[in-house]
């Protein structure tokens, strides 16, 4: 018997991203995507957005819920753009734009102050009514140190990862294998943080109990 | 006689702000606009430069040179766009670009969380072979508190001023009068905390012996 949980994005991406790195790590899980309404990400924090909209994804569906709240923060920046990183060129704009504009605003900035991060946050909902355990509320954070380039470069990942240059690679985040990406990302440490709160909501299996 | 300083800014705006706090508060200087090179402002921080910029305009011209540089800082977005604010849009793009990107930026940000300052950091170089000086550089720092506002209001000030409502007032920036605006805002501030450092730098004539 699989566990059902939803993924509360409409980002087929990230979908795609997890349920690569599931199936890999807690086979006894199914990702569903999530179509349900979308609430207003209001929170201030990638926790809160998270949360938010795990929480509406549970209500709405009645079944385990997961969200994903994520971005790029920029040290001269402040931090930011952080939880405004899908809008950052505007509520008009498109990826794209929102990493040209970032590019353009840093144009000036040295090398050397151009420190940058992905930060991944995932909210995981158990509502009431979930067989074998109590509603709870869990958020798992990961975090992915490198450096914004001065242009995108590669075409692989999506987002900003054309710019960003992790810590110890001279490729960008975009020129990395779907592969290399899923042991590394930021996503892919927030999801190892949660695997063992996953993992207890798997009942004992054939795979498990064999171990 | 008069003391010369060159105003190290192509900003019409600033040039007129700077002069009538000037003539008003010391009275022995006189303030050129200056239309020589620009330097890249490269710096990290508003101190760094406006501190370029004075520089420049001192070693170009030989006179005492002031130098702005000012900006909005967002609270939620870590103090950005801060030394980012005039090319917040983009290089292409013109204050009122800058503007409207910001609002669109925290379209779904409540009120309590809106918290927001203009700084003005103003930098005296004084070169070598000024009569009656040693050579120094001096920065001096004002803030203006305040909050955004959710859509722009006012056609007084310039940059972000229709778009800021400083702590105390219902009033954007940009709908207080010019000489509301002289009394509170971080350049008048920044000159405030500046004008001691002027002051010695005026030989002692009729004004200052009478008193």
């Amino acid at each position: 018997m699989s566990v059902e949980i939803v993924l509360a994005t409409h980002n087929q991406h990230k979908v795609e991203e997890f349920q690569r790195l599931v199936s890999r790590d807690v086979p006894g899980i199914t990702v569903l995507a999530y179509d349900g309404p979308e609430p207003v990400e209001d929170g201030t924090t990638f926790s809160e957005n998270a949360l938010i909209k795990a929480r509406v994804a549970a209500a709405h569906t009645g079944s385990i819920a997961l969200a994903d709240d994520s971005g790029i923060g920029v040290e001269i920046l402040g931090g930011s753009p952080g939880i405004f990183s899908a809008r950052w060129a505007g509520s008009q704009h498109d990826s794209t734009a929102n990493l040209a504009l970032l590019l353009d605003q840093l144009q000036d900035v040295h090398e050397e102050h151009r420190a940058a991060w992905f930060a991944c946050h995932l909210a995981l909902v158990v509502p009431p009514g979930i067989d074998g355990t109590e509603p709870f509320e869990h958020v798992a954070v990961g975090t992915w140190r490198g450096a914004l380039a001065t242009e995108p470069s590669g075409t692989n990942g999506f987002g900003y990862d054309p710019a960003f240059i992790p810590d110890g690679e001279r490729r960008t985040a975009a020129e990395l294998s779907p592969a290399e990406k899923n042991e590394l990302s930021h996503r892919a440490l927030a999801f190892r943080a949660l695997v063992p709160v996953l993992q207890r909501l798997v009942p004992e299996g054939p795979a498990s109990t064999a171990s």
